[in-house]
């Protein structure tokens, strides 16, 4: 078996307890009445396939699924988490009890479908931002925007489909958005942030130049550029640019309405990342299907 | 306080378990750093704002969100579950500490937007029927095609958004599925579920109108139509009506490729529900806001 | 290994959460200290043995106990949950650590004779009404009176012993009890039920005759007859039959005060099921032992 | 209110995890569906009523499911936890919505008839042996033969009923049973677990009266007479009075096949305790209702 | 009341759950036995008094303690979180039921001797320090090295003691160390970093200058100066200064061996801050006691 | 693989809870961010080295944490838990993924060096009494003032470096402590003890000689004797000697102020345990280190 690769997989105990909730949620009270209609010694072979084209996504939770289901289940990928794949490809094969795969099955193909979605929308995103921007063009950012309680996994796709994940969580870095500065200043929150999270990014929304210049004057390290066009994005650029700070300014995020239409245009803006709460929380599920062959 | 329609909500076992998922989620390890960067004496006004017309819902979510942060706050809604908004409404106010308010807000959005995202598309089709069919045309129902984890707040959702549900999971009523009838017959698997789950729903997948005569001779109590033509569910329609059982003739269930668009042409075919995993695994979030006041 | 019948099983993650709890309040804060009082290296060949005939339950649980303990211990069963043994019937074998067994045994056994006292109660009723009414009598029904915490082990254990399952929980099907029908009546709560809940079952309980007519006016699927003679029961039945529905009238059930004394006098009543609450809640454990063999 | 009795009741701790996995095996996968056919804004006043003379037990169990149902319904108790009460008995009010009241009843009632019952059930011993021995006779004890996941309310029960807890699981004491025997003697064995665990109460199961006369040389606090007749118990307490130990002798347990009817025999044979696990694993439930008033 | 101030203490999910698992370890299974030791009826006045000049920490803690244990337990506070206070001073007082607080008495002192004990040990250094270097003298950072289930508690004890948060786990920053440098260079590492975590702190760890030389050139954030003398982490400041890039140079952490004593030759190095695992691992309790008045 | 002693290790279901929580606390949101920075199919053979002499513990956490990060690593220890090390001893191997290594590894440490740190500083004081007083000299007891959450490890940890366990928690003995003692005198209290708990251990805390004498006259199992000089525990002893009940007298415990310093001072003066909360609540990690070898 080849090594999973971590950068696309979410870790691993976040995968079992979805997926125990999950089953939880689908089990709960008395099980699948279903199971007991076929024979109990019927055993089945069955396909994984992507009906429409779209990037795999999931794997890891299908396999669990099965797996807590029924440890004499085997689950088999031809495709890797990440992979481009046509319609009508067979990403993978599961083999067991006929009355298992049946109780497993829609509960693994909801994590395939909306993670797949997931990813299959953020490369969407990546492919027409390179088409229009080529290398220079921004990279697709995610948000703190997921579904309750698929964190971890949703971000994880985000990268199987080639996106870059913003912050995590509140825990992991610092931004003054809106609601903060109508407590603190740019400047005072930075310093003071600065102060209080030493090492740690911090991140300012600004909704006008002048914004733009005081964070950077300030020391942030990540702006965000809320709600503008095109060209006011370029006109903050410069303004970061001719800072002087070479390689160490501050990165720019563009966001705010940002669409799979709008985004080309803002490909060569010379900002870093484009980042979009409905790539995680408005992707509809890619349509992968489970056939039963025997 | 108006006693709350335990119809339109999801149970409050199962809002206090997501609640406390999506916040661990969002603070672990440290908690919100950002939100030291405001006065701790600072206090706020704030107000759920709707951004695109919907349908609200989530609100049961959201309040705990805020009091699982912070005891302190008051939620207070001025729409129900379930109402229907215009642009730019008011539907609930906040109050109490900024800084608690700010670490609450993501969460309390994502509950928010997502739900009532899956309500309002409920309700667009739920309209979209009556508009093309009356009151008889076919009411909406939802799937097992839910988020892992959020089955509860999502079937409470397509209630609050005029839908109706299906089986809530694997453990409430009999499905003899595509898949199942590799392994059992309609006529033996319809028998046996009657002798192992009395007085239970059994409801059979059909995929032509020969099944739909045997699982009517064999005591179905609904039929699920599988990816059919509007003049092919009307033909399903009048041999289910042949069989002369008037008021207890088994449910009829149009499934399968379903959307908005084409919904319009089942409306007049006699069928009694649409169901479609799309309102729960495809529905974009709607856009609500918290702006703060003061 | 034979594949497990999943209809007398209950589902995995139910046995794995039950264990892990029961484990848990048997072995916290800091272990067994009794396990260190036998060699650490002795290992040893145990036995259940069954000690007064009945039928055997709760065998997934009693594996996954030791399972839970010690992986190294193999348990191995003679009898099929749901085999009606006779005292002193070897039924299953274990082989492993003594110390690990020990700490384990009476966990296991818990389990064991808890869920085959339920089976066994069952089984009893089962057999009396079938030597009362042959095979026109009312099968056995369990009821929502289960023990706290256990309602998915105790239901699987009504199946093994020959009985058929209720509703699961409050969210499986409508259940207009007198409790409700102070606050809507028959026909206007079976209406609403069927509007709101389609396709469910909806089970309206009567205490009068004319109950029972208004309720198959209303279209009810089942029938509950509270507390009535077997001669009340009869003239429900009657009653019932006289609605000319055929097949598809409403299920009968008999419900209150059931006793195993009493139960055959309903036997020829033309009644579809008996439910007592005492299978779950006042059932006696069978006496299952584990003696050491080495 | 009157503060409650630390000594009957379960620790808190206990009572709310119960109860939220109570309330989660009934209401998962959507809730109540019969909730919604009361009208919402419906209140109602309720009584607890004891059908059955017995011993109430679980009350604190009980408000907490309707607490946690709905934290607006007033749960008043007029009977203490460990009353005795006459059939008929009002033991309890609860007053607020009829919906939330409706959904909350059936779990309620389990803890209560469930709780009550093991309460009952040990009262009748506690009395029947009082009445033959007088307050010499022996004092009646658990074990740990409790039903998988109640632990501590079955334990609280006992109290409430007047019996005595024996150890609450392997981590409080150490036992010597038949089994441990089979791999260390009773000299060696008290002596191990002395020095390993000082302080605690260590505890012999004898068979024969070889084995009393050793376990009291070797130092046993406790010494459980397994499965002895009443003559073979007084040989018993009469050699370990032959100790010359006095009020430090060690503590005299008959356990085995002890039921309602032979228990007075053992009245009058000095030993100090009786236990049985029927106690906890075979109680029928006492018949309490939930009755609405207007 | 004042608002609590969000940077000094745990977020409530975290000090709900710690305190929930720590009353369970202490009173499963059967609660506490000495509780009715006393009058149900008693009631108590009692103060917190720190034995031992110190750092307050802990707070929220000890009165979720008692809130869990009873609601009725007053608990008030006369010391902030983080307040330095001499020997005998009385930090807070509790009212309420004598039984109840003494049951949760140990508990809620384990929290704060524990947390407490972080703070006091933070504070020293944070003291040794700028007594020794003044207003440049580095501040003082935690690590990971914290006791396994309470990262959050003592990550906020930390703040409390007037220290700063390096990252909070593996999820907010990334680090290369020693380990992963025997997998990939430095200046790849930062690269590949770079490039998959757009905007995250990128830190390396250094054991020599040129080391530090190739993780400014890469591009690192942060330099983790591992085992260093102060002349050493002198020319190592030097270096990073010689590249010019004013404040937006990466922050110098020394690491490795620092103790009380030794940390005041590091104050005048230049060097940003100063971290040390024994600061969680290995700080001793702070003597903290419940003296009952009444 | 020899079988490991159930005496010197915690319950498996505690070091799967504590390592589950200890690895979502480090992964929670989106997992080992550096992980990536790795070639995914590196692997890499690593050893434990004890960098400081000391006792051995928490292999069963360190493996475990491994074994839920991957199971495909293999871990193998080289020494005993409870083992005496020299500094520089390998005591244990390490072979897999290399990012799985580096993922798992800081969370294996921190359980080993903070359990080792305890087994060591318990066998520190075991010896030196040992040193001082030979085979008569005191045990080494621990207490409840424990880290919270961790219990079960940090009690196994005591018997690992050749202490004993006092009460495991408020649910296993009884203490009346000076607390009780304000609400209930000794000779009531002991009284009141040996009716409600039968058989258990009653422990009282005594500040004076009189009170000696009043615990062993109401028959305490167990006396300890606060914060006492060696002269005045060799009085305590004398008064309980004096009373003449040999084998069966009180046990007695030293407690208050124990340090490794002051310890041999009571080492002759014949009581039974001394106790210390700093064994387990102030104890510094023991320095263990993780070496990749490749």
């Amino acid at each position: 078996m080849t090594q999973p690769d971590p950068y696309v997989h979410p870790p691993l105990h976040a995968v079992r307890d979805a997926v125990a909730r999950a089953l939880a949620e689908d089990l709960t009270p008395i099980g699948d009445l279903s199971a007991a209609l076929v024979p109990a010694a019927a055993r089945a072979d069955a396909e994984f396939i992507v009906r429409v084209a779209g990037v795999l996504a999931g794997t890891r939770c299908a396999t669990e699924t099965f797996r807590q289901i029924d440890e004499g289940i085997e689950v088999h990928w031809t495709a890797d988490e990440g992979a481009i794949v046509a319609a009508g490809t067979v990403v993978g094969h599961v083999r067991g009890s006929l009355s298992s795969i049946l109780t497993a099955e829609r509960t693994a193909l909801n994590f395939l479908g909306h993670l797949s979605g997931v990813a299959t929308r953020v490369r969407a995103l990546v492919d027409a931002l390179h088409d229009a921007g080529g290398i220079d063009a921004p990279r697709v950012w995610d948000t703190r925007k997921t579904t309750p309680g698929l964190r971890a996994l949703e971000k994880a796709a985000v990268r199987a489909g080639g996106g870059r994940n913003h912050r995590g969580n509140l825990s992991d870095w610092v931004m003054l958005k809106d609601n903060h500065l109508t407590g603190v200043g740019i400047t005072d929150g930075v310093a003071r942030a600065r102060d209080l999270w030493p090492a740690r990014t911090i991140h300012v929304e600004c909704e006008r130049p002048e914004q733009v210049v005081e964070a950077v004057g300030a020391g942030a390290d990540a702006i965000l550029l809320d709600n503008m066009s095109p060209q006011q994005v370029q006109e903050c650029v410069r303004l970061v640019h001719d800072a002087g700070l070479g390689r160490r300014r501050p990165l720019l995020e563009i966001s705010g309405g940002v669409t799979l239409e709008n985004a080309p245009s803002y490909a060569r803006t010379g900002a870093d990342m484009i980042s979009s709460g409905s790539l995680t929380n408005s992707a509809p599920v890619l349509d992968i299907g489970l056939d039963i062959r025997n």
